[in-house]
């Protein structure tokens, strides 16, 4: 753990929604490849700062939720950044594998064409490698 | 308008909060840039995919909120992805301008280096230019 972080005024500028979070995308810090969106709350926010590992905020678990700790594809923290007005988070990362539950490298695999989501990306692990059978 | 846009089946496709909006973010398609993130409606999704240029929705002013259209800095849609579980876009785009209401490129324009938001990017217009004095 790092000591030299002061983290409160860091978080006091974040406009937190009503649920006490906020949106975080994460970005590969040299191609730029937007790999994921999820969200953080302030105990998130000084983990990542303090580890510059990348933890976020899991809804539908209630709880911390430490990017890689059970698939081992972990982000390390760049740098983050805020936007104009507060509400979003911005994370330059190094991505160790894949971003995707799914397998594939970015959360962001589909594209519209006329009517439909079409693949854009396919898994290149099987996710059953990744979270045991 | 483009009449070949069969919308329904997308729409339905996303996983839409309580407020009945998705956020979206805006990624420069040749760069990486992140410009912005913002939120949609359902009506901003239709507009932006018929009309190609990016439509939001404004949660301040509670109506559709087309980029640019005070500024004259409109982001012209290259493509419009969805992520693995269906909550978050990706819009990536070709920004005339900057992006940001403060007259920076990118509304990401602050970083956390110790225990402050540091400025990364200074404003490239003065504010009062795009938005009248």
């Amino acid at each position: 753990m790092r000591h030299d972080v002061q983290p409160n005024a860091l978080l006091a500028t974040i406009a937190w929604n009503d649920a006490g979070l906020v949106p975080c995308i994460a970005q590969q810090h040299d191609t730029g490849e937007i790999l994921m969106m999820a969200w953080m709350n302030r105990d998130a926010v000084l983990e990542t700062l303090a580890t510059r590992r990348v933890c976020y905020y899991s809804r539908s678990r209630k709880g911390l939720w430490r990017k890689g700790e059970t698939s081992g594809q972990q982000q390390h923290l760049v740098a983050l950044r805020l936007d104009c007005d507060g509400d979003a988070l911005l994370a330059l990362v190094d991505q160790h594998g894949v971003a995707c539950h799914t397998g594939r490298r970015s959360c962001f695999s589909w594209e519209a064409r006329d009517d439909t989501w079409s693949e854009i990306d396919a898994p290149r692990v099987d996710p059953a490698t990744l979270y045991g059978a």
